[in-house]
């Protein structure tokens, strides 16, 4: 291990790494480098990596000239640097091209990159501390079978010290920096077949390489390890929404909500929930459930009831034999009678996940209500526990038994939901191919999808041959109903109404509802499809469901369940139904651009839903630039 | 203090208070009550209430004939009672009436009452530990500023558990059972009234005086003491909202936090939030902010992000005099420095609040990035602190300066959003009493609302004088869209065209927008007028926005301008702008229901917004049963 930059002053940073080697039992040989020491911390010191005279299989560079200590890694043979150095893609335009060609010149010379601005490599097992983090000087860190791929360095220590306290550890954990070469997927690809990792934890501030990352979660689906994201930008995804118009439905969080979802990747809300949830997806499956029932075993009532109301809020039903909200063990239980109930409630199968609620004596008599869950006979069905006292020696007995435990309601709740809504990587599409088109009518024509009865009609005669009333729109002309260049339940005697030279005659349809179907090629996650209530209202509440494309018929249908604005088609308030099938094979239709990566985005908006099919009515469709 | 029912195993729960009095300092008399036996833990024991030859101040009631005990308290002229028996208003309609009796009785008697199924009391200045709460098997019991009013005992003992564990204490805590006598509002008053409470903590599961508590709330603000509420069945509300129309929009949870703002009360989402938003309340008024902009000082990007990203959630943006989102100071600085910057940003008027994000200094250096924010001079602008990682001690040091200290970037986002939503207390308002119709129409048109031109029409002939086209509807039908009882659009040939002996003809009228209005005498807290975006697809998003009835105008204003859907009137995407003016008076004039006792729901919907004014066109008036 060569430590390029090493200080000698144990204040520094750059003396973290080889104190932390050293003091967290690193066996190998530590090789610091610094041209103006002799030695560091008792161990002898080089003035350049070439001097060193033994083989290196990992160097850390913590100095300014990069690219110099790189080229030295490939004279030596060095197969992998990690660097904390930045001034890269951190940096702005300038670094970023810096970082280019670093990457560039690293494969060339075949050697692989860690960072830069990366906060290095946590291997707790291997006993490997190669980090600038000053976590590390926690005395001892406990091992533990979740690993942890960051884009944050900071968020490395954070939930390494969070978890130390409650006895929450480990296998790796690797900051990634900037990704100029070693990239999230690649690391969840090592980790899939590492066998010190059972959960896959990731801290994410944005996705570089999507489809990497999609095919790796495949593979760490296909090794039985889930793949839990936090991400951040949930928020600076509201401005990127008021952008453009499918930007608007399509904005780059929600993007990234269906390609979690869609990649098998379980999505957490809360900081906490991912130090937390790892027990609780360790050696399962999604389930798949649709209508999630929790059964809430407690000695307090008031304190089930934090967590009762937060699962209500995310739709998770409570639920126990006898049709109360919770079981309350409260006054008559024993320890016995607790361990019985929460056994027949993991045998009962009106619930999909047990949970335990309990109170002061989670903090002064575990023996009562903390040991029962410890030695409750496990089944497939999960079982969780909520402590409402500050009760960390609890905690770490949860911990020890692989049982997941949670310290706020909010947090436990945000598992559950996770959990409830993880679902198997999507099978991929096979789709017949489409044929392109610029114009956007044309193009729905050849997938199938139905257009509206239309003709142009152009000036000075305006002759046509759809039976009024007619809509009318002045044609070339963008956000039309904005500027006025729509007119609808136009008649014989005031057409054409509109000014223009070419104007587009269209029937008057009415349907049931008005839907908005889209099309995306992200910049991020790659190809979208939307669908979502239609109207001025749904477009300012934002009532789209997106899934990666292409879509078969079945999932567009899913997708259509879960628009609460479409509910008015299936018969909400004895509304007359529509053809909700025709809807869903418009949507699988357009997902098929997937195809086309010509086109950059596609939008139906509106696509009127009648009790008998769909209709096209506008249209756009965008090139790629 | 009398203890009936004191018993003498110290692993009862009976046993606790007075273990608890003795250890934590109780320095007045003790007598415990049990018939059994002579002494108690090395004090005399009594056989009843009455044979105590000394004067009680307050009993604390653990045996099943509570009424036998309440006798003797009379007899004894104890003044207050502490209620632990259950088999109350806890156990069904039976032990209510045994509770409504009970009650009764103890105000004839003269004796207040705590409880029933009251956990007791803790005054932790005055060394008062009167509980069963196990909690108090700490050792020291930390004192602070905050009191607690809690409908849970348990949440006595966690909030009080929690807070011990990172030095924030509290001055009285108060668990009030079933509330037989003494409420949760009379406490908030007394508290209002307490020199060792500067803030009053509610853990609410109901409010059973809307009334009082409103009144105690206000009093509270008028001696500068915040008053903070969690409030448990938000997602319950989810279900009593499905039951009726009005009920839909008006639901309990919607109810209780109009109540919450119009009172000044401040209410928090999360529960640690409520143990940590003290600080940032104390000594401060409403600030009343409109668009909140947060400073983010920080020497740990990541970790500052997480919080930055769930202000941004909430609509609270974060800002620095450099244009960025954040106040980066990684690296770079010394405590001095950040000491500098922490007090120049709390002197700047860019700001509202200044929040600094600390990394793993906070675990093992506080002196870099902890001290500068103990030693920056504290303004009137709120100053919080963040941790990323596990971080109790310097938690502790926040918590003895005062300072805001936050364990999750959640609970931070949701004190700050809870700091920034706080109003003071509504001034009330005074109205014109409004003459009571059954009539709805008749109604609107006394309280000045416009009424879209309409005339009844009978069986045979239907004669009638609206100009054509009309809207026909069948009279004496209720949910007339979903049964067919409504014809729009009817001209002169088709006319009447439905079936029925006397038909309400309205002029067609087609505005900008319709909107919902409604007035609801809430059992839980009183009148109330709501407005939202009309029609099918607002109903299903739940966009309406709630206060307590009366409103003037001008409040009216400020609730239409927080309903999303009707942005379409404020000129949303270049639409023609609504007349909101008229909107807003119609809604003020509803809001004068709450002068009609009899009246239990009320609502025009749609009410049509147009460039000028505003039309009902159709309206609903429940009375009282």
């Amino acid at each position: 291990m060569a430590l390029v930059g090493a200080s000698g002053d144990a204040a520094k940073n750059t003396a973290r790494p080889q104190r932390y080697l050293r003091k967290h039992g690193y066996k190998g040989k530590i090789f610091p480098v610094n041209p103006s020491r002799k030695e560091i911390f008792s161990e002898p010191c080089f003035p350049t990596l070439g001097d060193i005279p033994e083989p290196v299989d990992h160097a850390l560079i913590m100095v300014q000239d990069v690219e110099a200590v790189l080229e030295d890694c490939a004279k030596r043979g060095v197969p992998v640097a990690s660097i904390y150095s930045d001034g890269f893609a951190d940096a702005g335009p300038q670094g970023a091209e810096r970082q280019a060609r670093l990457a560039e010149r690293a494969r060339k010379l075949g050697v692989r990159l860690l960072g830069p601005n990366s906060m290095g490599v946590v291997d707790i097992p291997g006993r490997l501390a190669l980090t600038v983090n000053a976590v590390l000087e926690m005395e001892t860190v406990p091992v533990g079978s979740a690993s942890l791929v960051s884009q944050s360095g900071t968020m490395l220590g954070t939930l390494l010290s969070r978890g130390a306290a409650r006895g929450l550890g480990f296998a790796k954990l690797v900051s990634v920096g900037n990704e100029a070469d070693l990239g999230v997927g690649e690391l969840v690809e090592l980790l899939a077949d590492d066998a010190d990792t059972r959960v896959i934890l990731l801290f994410l501030e944005t996705v570089r390489d999507a489809a990497r990352l999609a095919s790796a979660a495949r593979r760490a689906h296909a090794a039985g390890k889930p793949v839990v994201a936090y991400k951040l930008g949930r928020s600076a995804a509201g401005e990127a929404l008021a952008r453009s118009h499918t930007g608007a439905l399509a904005g780059s969080d929600r993007a990234l909500d269906a390609y979690f979802r869609d990649c098998g990747i379980v999505r957490v809300d809360m900081l906490e929930t991912l130090l937390e949830i790892p027990p609780l997806l360790v050696d399962r499956k999604p389930a798949g459930t649709q209508k999630p029932r929790v059964a809430v075993v407690t000695t307090t009532g008031g304190g089930a009831a934090t967590v009762v109301d937060r699962l209500g809020l995310l739709g998770i039903e409570t639920v126990s034999p006898d049709g109360k909200p919770i079981v309350d063990l409260t006054m008559a239980a024993t320890p016995q009678k607790y361990q019985q109930v929460l056994e027949q409630l993991l045998d009962w199968s009106g619930c999909d996940a047990v949970l335990a609620a309990v109170g002061s004596s989670a903090q002064f008599h575990p023996e009562f209500a903390v040991e029962p869950i410890l030695k409750a006979k496990a089944t497939a069905k999960p079982l969780a526990a909520f402590f409402t006292p500050h009760a960390e020696r609890s905690l770490v007995l949860l911990a020890a038994r692989g049982i997941a435990g949670f310290r706020t309601p909010e947090a436990c709740a945000d598992a559950f939901n996770a959990y409830f809504s993880w679902r198997a990587p999507r099978p991929i599409q096979k789709i017949q191919p489409v044929k392109p088109s610029a114009d956007a009518f044309q193009l729905l024509a050849s997938l199938g999808i139905p257009v509206v009865e239309q003709q142009i009609a152009r000036a000075p005669h305006f002759k046509h041959s759809i039976p009024y009333p007619v809509a009318v729109k002045v044609m070339g002309v963008e956000h039309k109903t904005e500027v006025g260049g729509v007119a609808l339940n136009v008649d014989e005697k005031n057409f054409p109404v509109l000014k223009g030279e070419t104007l587009l005659v269209q029937r008057m349809v009415k349907g049931l509802a008005e839907a908005i179907v889209g099309y995306r090629n992200d910049p991020i996650v790659g190809p979208l499809v939307l669908v979502g209530a239609g109207g001025t209202l749904a477009e300012l509440y934002q009532d789209v469901v997106l899934a990666l494309a292409p879509v078969s018929e079945d999932e567009a249908m899913a997708m259509i369940e879960r628009v609460k604005g479409l509910s008015v088609l299936r018969g909400y308030r004895n509304l007359p139904r529509g053809d909700v099938k025709a809807l869903a094979k418009a949507v699988a239709a357009l997902s098929r651009l997937s195809s086309v990566p010509a086109i950059a985005e596609a939008e139906i908006n509106p696509l009127i839903v009648s009790a008998d099919g769909v209709l096209a009515v506008d249209a756009l469709v965008v090139a790629k630039e």
